[in-house]
This record gives C-alpha cells, sequence and structure tokens, in this order.
C-alpha cells in the first residue's frame, strides 16, 4: 500500500495534520516513535493559552488532540522512523523502520523539538512545577512571584523581560560576563527595576518536593556557592529540533530547524514540515495545530499535480 | 490612556491576541462592532475541526474563546472602529468610534472576512443546515451523500475535488460556459466519475425546513427552471475581507487582502494583522488562532524597539 500521507510525530502538529487529512480522505498514517502521542504538551502541567481550553492539564490536552485524531478514523503506528528513502523519482517516499517499510506520496515532518536542559539534579524532577523552559507558556503562573531566567540569548533576555512585567523579582543567570543577546534587549532590560543580573553564575542543582523551592548556584570565578530562593525558574539556553532523520535529505537553517513558510512546502517535492521543527517566529501549540492543517492543505495541492 | 495594543474584532484571531496580551501584561482593548464575540464561528454550526474539542458547536466554541479572554482579565467595548489615526509620527495609533477615542501604541487588525452570499431565498435560513461556504470546514459531514458546488474559480474546484473523494455525487453548478480555474484543476476534476457539470446554469432558490433539501436551478440560456435534490450546497463565489477601515492606511493584495506572513507585521510600523483579513494559504480557526499568537508576538518585538 502507498499511502497518500505519512506523518512523522504525532505532537499537537502532527495530530492536526491526522484530523485535517482524514477529513479530506486522504489515506493517512501516524508515525510516532513514543509510546504517548501528545508531544511535549503531554509533559506540561498545566496550559493556558490553547484558546478555548483554559487552565486545562498537558496530558489531557495531548489525550484530546489524540483522540480527536482517532474519532476521526486516523491510523496510528507506534515505532521510530530510521531513514526516509525516495523511489520512482521521489514520487514515493518510503519510510524505513526497524521492521517494516512503509511507502506514501507525501511526508509530513512533525517531529518537534526539545529544550536544551541544564542537566543538573532536581532539573527532571521539578520539571513543570517550577521548572520551565518556555516563559510564553508558563509565565504567567508566576505574576507577582520571584523567578530566575538562565540564559545569555534573545530568548534568556525576551523571557526576563516578559517576566519583569508581572514577577515581583526576576534574577537573570548568565554563566558569562556579558550577553550575546541583542543589544536593545540588553539596554531594556536594565530599565527594570525589579531585574538583577547574576553573572558568572551557574545553576548547580534545584531544590524543592512538591515543587521548586530555591536554586544552588556557583559562582565561576571563586567556586563559591550560594542559594536563591525563588519559585520558578526560566531556561533559555536553547533547543534542539529532531532533525535526525532529515538531516542528509533537507538542507537546515543555521539553528538546525527545517526552513519553510507557513505553508510547510519544503525543497524536496512531496516534503512538507509541521510545527515546532520548522523554522518560525513562535513554537507555540497555536502556531502547531495552524502548521498541521497548512501542511496537509499543501499536501493535498501537491497530489494534484 | 494609551493602550500597549488595541485588538480590533473578536474572533478566534482576536481573542487569541487578547489571551496572549494578557499573558504578556500588556495593556489591552479589545473593539468588537458585533454584540457577540467570537466572529463567523458563532453562525457555524458544528466544528469538527478545531484539535481538543471535536464536533463542537461554533456558538459554544466562540463563547469558549471568549470567556477565555475575559478569565485572563482582557477588557471589551462593543463599538465600531471608524477610522484609524497616526499622532507622534506614528507612534501613538488613534482609533476613532461615533463617541470616543481611543489610543495605543499598536494595534491589532482581526476583522475577519465575509464568504460572498448568491442572495436568494432560503440562503440565510439553511445556512449552517446544508449550505456552507467552505468544504475544509464542512464537507466531512456530508460523506457518501449528493452535494453541489457553486463557482468557477480556483477554490469551487478545490472544494468540488475535496467532496468528490467522499461524497456520492457532486454538481458543480456554473454560470458561464466555462471554468477560470487552474487547468490542472479542472483536469483532475474530470477524472472523477462522481462529478457532474452543471454549465449556464445559476441557483435561484434553496429549499428545505430543518435543513436543506433540494435546490432551484435556472438555466441561462433557455430560461428553463429545474429541482436538483441534494443536501449540501458548497457556495465558492468569493470571499469579502472586512478592510473598510484600513483602505487608505495600508495597501491591499489584488483580493483585497491585507499582506503580511505569519508574524502579522503590516507596512505600517506598530499595525499587525490577524486571520481571516490576512492574505494567507487557508482560513481556518487553527490559522486564525495562530495568527492572534503570533501577532502579540511581534507587537511585543515592536514595544521594545
Amino acid at each position: 500500500m502507498i499511502y497518500d500521507v505519512i506523518i512523522l510525530g504525532a505532537g499537537p502538529a502532527g495530530l492536526t495534520a491526522a484530523i485535517y487529512a482524514q477529513r479530506a480522505n486522504l489515506t493517512c498514517l501516524v508515525m510516532e516513535k513514543e509510546y504517548m502521542s501528545g508531544g511535549q504538551v503531554v509533559n506540561t502541567c498545566e496550559v493556558d493559552n490553547y484558546p478555548g481550553l483554559p487552565g486545562i492539564g498537558g496530558f489531557e490536552l495531548g489525550m484530546k488532540f489524540h483522540e480527536h485524531a482517532e474519532q476521526m478514523g486516523a491510523s496510528f503506528v507506534n515505532i521510530e522512523a530510521r531513514h526516509i528513502g525516495l523511489e520512482d523519482g521521489g514520487r514515493v517516499k518510503v519510510i524505513y523502520t526497524e521492521q517494516e517499510e512503509y511507502r506514501a506520496r507525501t511526508v509530513v515532518l512533525a517531529m518537534g523539538a526539545a529544550y536544551r536542559k541544564l542537566g543538573v539534579p532536581g532539573e527532571e524532577k521539578l520539571s513543570g512545577v517550577g521548572v520551565s523552559y518556555c516563559a510564553t507558556c508558563d509565565g504567567a503562573f508566576f505574576k507577582d512571584r520571584k523567578v530566575a531566567v538562565v540564559g545569555g540569548g534573545d530568548v534568556a533576555m525576551e523571557d526576563a523581560l516578559f517576566l519583569a512585567r508581572g514577577c515581583e523579582k526576576v534574577y537573570v543567570i548568565h554563566r558569562r560576563d556579558s550577553f550575546r543577546a541583542a543589544p536593545i534587549l540588553q539596554k531594556r532590560l536594565r530599565e527594570y527595576e525589579n531585574v538583577e543580573i547574576l553573572w558568572n553564575t551557574t545553576v548547580s542543582e534545584l531544590i524543592g518536593n512538591s515543587h521548586l523551592e530555591c536554586i544552588k548556584l556557583k559562582h565561576m570565578d571563586t567556586g563559591e556557592e550560594s542559594m536563591l530562593d525563588v519559585e520558578g525558574i526560566f531556561i533559555a539556553v536553547g533547543t534542539i529540533p529532531n532533525t535526525r532523520l532529515v538531516e542528509r535529505l533537507i538542507r537546515l537553517d543555521e539553528n538546525g530547524y527545517i526552513a519553510a513558510d507557513e505553508t510547510g512546502v519544503t525543497e524536496v517535492p512531496g516534503i512538507f514540515v509541521a510545527g515546532d521543527i520548522r523554522a518560525k517566529q513562535m513554537k507555540q501549540i497555536v502556531t502547531a495545530v495552524s502548521d498541521g492543517a497548512n501542511a496537509i492543505e499543501s499536501v493535498q495541492k501537491y497530489l494534484l499535480q
């Protein structure tokens, strides 16, 4: 069997692509390597920015997306894609896995991205209960609280600025003695009296029981350790797109993301991209679902050629 | 008072912009001319392609969006914007209404678009119960049924192709003796045995009680009238963006939409665009909510300058 479309990844982008593919009566298979559908959202404690479902649990939202796609008749296979090959002059795409091969006329890449972790004790345990990787997503939960931001790039500055407008106090923790962020962002940050920058400092441990209570800091020059009481920490040290599968097939942008506009059309005919793996302004659930729908619209246009 | 952002229009794009603006602690006002928030979606019978809420009523979904924005603390004013002026070298935007003037540093245009109507008896009454303006939205409800498409452009062909894959029979009704749609789409349409084209034909009435039962046709040459039994009719005779307010402020594309990529940045500094009023591939709820979030991200970047 040759599917009209195989969707790689069952996060919000992939699941929305599945919903739109089913509604368009395309033959469609969703391939996900993790046991659970939903992507990163299932590890999120509370989601308050998906319109219509305020305050929903991340796990619950992931399940709702999955059930919606299933209800539309989408087929799923729980297996990891190992390689994408092209046959018949590129008209057929072959997805190789450890067991079987799957063939399709089009592929939607929706494998997502992961936030880069600090890799310190307590980080995994407190993720979602004080430890966050997205101020836009979770910042509003920390109104009038003390928080910290880790990082020195544009995203760290933007996160700190976002948080400074609502939080009592924002510590920016950076391992160097200068930021690489755009000067204008640094200038804006200095205008906030509730922002304090801790230079030459690293985070060595995140401490708390049911939620983050404080963080252990280490000064790079002196090696001195200290404790800082914060209820939230926003780790902005980069993201890693899950592009290993396609790095030989599609050229990636300077940050490692797949370049495509909102239509999801890539440089390889019949291969489309949706969600966090795509180079774009905002990696959010709302932009992921938009991408999923757009990718299937583009798939349909391609199949009509 | 000068708001950080005034959002014009309270459909899915405007309400999502309000949610994101509140979460970013921007001072924000949503201005809507209709009594009800929600935009076009409130007139939709059932929405089955907003991920996470399968089969929800359009009115209910519109209310959920509104409540979500309200819960985040968004302020609304039920008034029509009459004119947008620029003050202080463009840094302040003034929204003139019949009563008051409102000032903001940025404006998000989210006034939406409306489908062009046929203007025949029965159309309004049966809208949402057999009469649709969007095959992508409603086509799946007519699986294995007989339907008609009205129009001769690309969208009419795409709608007919979409429907032909799932419906028992698709009549394409066109008032001329040839289509203006792309030849490739016309060629694809001819490959479907369940598609029948009715040339030189107009729709003069839509008939049914609780739902569409049949349509009255009129042959252009002979003036002869006939009846056609269909359960659904998809009217694809164009869309009209609600751009009257900004036509002297911002250049519109050849179809009358505001040109901007997914970031919503327009040619006027501090004015952003989101939702169906923006020129884009897909006018859907999922793309509208994405646009709303992106517009506020762009607002924040602009305010930092």
